[in-house]
């Protein structure tokens, strides 16, 4: 299966056969250099040091991470060690347990080789993550105006996923069918993933792209008007809030104010049908050093505290489409949710 | 004169009686190195280069450098050659030329010793630029209520001025009188000057002091219900639209969103009663090597545009109050800025 565009599109993670490379992402844009990984442990160290970012390419790594390790020891005991170091590696992904339960779900099925039902079984988590983008880009695309000028936050695209990308794989899709003009990417800080991966492979791909800081916001989507932003998810709750990079709920404030509409892409496993609101999303609070050494080598000073939170929570009546593999929901997203997941169809378009 | 906690508060210039030295503000908080000007070149270098920063304390720094340019050659000449040195600098400062201006009528003025003339008058605008922060402090700070956490963006304080600040002052002062439990200071992109110049100011002062980057804005509002988002200016129309750093307007629209008021602290120096509109002013566009080095040491992609406008205007509708030395004007500020600048008494409290 290839993605469109897929001969200049950036590429996150290859299997060999038998190792996994992985692409650098935090040498990004300065340097393109690939990982090998021969076993789970430094599939684990990758997704631990941030080689590898982004829900669904942390989710497939973490499967070929089970088949590297049925290669050194297919027991039950091999795989159940390496299941635990690589779910423990980042353990607020959704997909990287969500991948793990489904490889070792397939580790207990009967019959045949185990190592090559797991390869096959990594092989399809990838092969599908990369048919829902497609999918994804095609309802969202549909929404999107001709001569749109969107805006974007952080990276949801082909370094964040097998390919073509969420949010970023919708507005590919749109730029593909002519509609859209200019692509406006927020730096995102302080891991400055919208600068260093979204600019760079919108770029690579000759998508027309402005990067500009998150404070630049409000005047810049004052001056160009964009009809939409754009942005992926990585958990949302039953009744429609989003959790997403840090920023996203600043940038929604801003768009509803400057008259865009707000759209969400995530593949459905990242609804969270068990928790309905977004106050009871555990909000990850990361080191204070990813933020302060933009500003100093030194140590922080005495008395200052930093926040770096990694998430926030947009509320739903911020939120104008939530585009799913399976298609668009609308508020109220109570209903239109619930619809989505049961029915498997397409719903509230 | 001096300002409250003049003990502990931070320097930006200071002047030897015969040469002006500059805290070179580049290398703050890493390093404290101050830099030596013997001569008018060497005040506009350093304006140029940023080592000192913020407009009210380039434009007493362009007046001492009137100064040593009347200690080498006190003609006319010299005068005049040293005065379009400097107002070169840093064209778009408002108060660069205002203190150049007062430098030069001093400089025709009749009778006595014309370097000494000079001499008092530098030292008079410091001083009158320190009292008019002392007035605005308690203009602004008697805004604020009990038990208040405030947000502020980019540096107001000390370091920009000739003491104690003008959005920083009157946090100051609230803070002294009890009334702030804790300040927000957002990072404010590219240069970074909330998380170098703010956040050391106030350490330093011992004043409870929380970084965040500017994406966390509407989160932290969210958590933290601040009683005011305080800011500077560089600019106010006759209308009352506020040109500031560029994040501010991002901000007051996720403050107005988040139940904050706006309070906007400038000396009266910076209406410019001739510009009506903030859609008449013209925005400052720079380099976009000051974005991209965040993330980058390798040159821009070929395709990337990058934006770095240096301000942005915030429209009059969503500010709450503009504090200057001669009182707090509300909306209607039409009304309320034209009795604050004729009257020359506090008017719309």
């Amino acid at each position: 299966m290839e993605s469109e565009g897929s001969t200049t599109e950036a590429v996150a993670l290859r299997w060999t056969g038998d190792t996994l490379e992985l692409l650098d992402q935090r040498l990004l844009p300065d340097e393109e250099t690939w990982i090998r990984c021969s076993n789970a442990d430094e599939v684990a160290d990758a997704i631990r040091e941030m080689v590898v970012r982004g829900a669904p390419a942390i989710g497939i790594a973490a499967a070929w991470g089970v088949v590297l390790a049925a290669q050194a020891d297919p027991s039950d005991a091999g795989l159940d060690r390496a299941a635990e170091t690589l779910a423990a590696a980042r353990p607020t992904a959704v997909n990287l347990a969500w991948a793990l339960a489904r490889m070792r779900r397939v580790a207990g099925d009967a019959g045949g080789d185990r190592l090559a039902r797991l390869g096959r079984e990594a092989a399809a988590i990838q092969a599908e993550d990369l048919a829902m983008n497609l999918a994804m880009a095609e309802h969202g695309a549909a929404l999107i105006p001709e001569d749109s000028v969107v805006f974007t936050h952080c990276n949801t695209g082909a370094l964040a996923t097998a390919g073509h990308g969420t949010a970023l794989g919708v507005i590919r899709t749109a730029h593909a069918a002519g509609r859209v003009r200019l692509v406006v990417a927020t730096e995102t800080r302080p891991w400055l993933q919208g600068a260093r991966l979204t600019a760079w492979e919108l770029a690579r791909d000759r998508i027309p792209v402005r990067l500009i800081t998150e404070g630049a916001a409000a005047s810049e989507m004052r001056r160009l008007s964009p009809s939409w932003l754009i942005v992926g998810a990585d958990r949302i709750t039953a009744l429609g809030d989003v959790a997403n990079k840090i920023g996203t709920y600043t940038l929604a404030l801003v768009a509803r104010a400057q008259g865009a509409r707000v759209m969400v892409v995530a593949p459905s496993s990242t609804l969270d049908m068990d928790t309905a609101e977004g106050a009871d999303i555990p909000i990850e609070e990361r080191d204070p050093a990813e933020v302060w050494r933009a500003a100093a080598r030194g140590v922080l000073p005495q008395g200052l505290e930093i926040g770096n939170p990694a998430f926030d929570v947009t509320p739903r009546a911020l939120i104008d489409a939530i585009v799913t593999e399976r298609g668009v929901a609308r508020a109220p997203y109570g209903t239109s949710l619930r619809g989505m997941m049961t029915e498997g169809a397409e719903e509230g378009r």
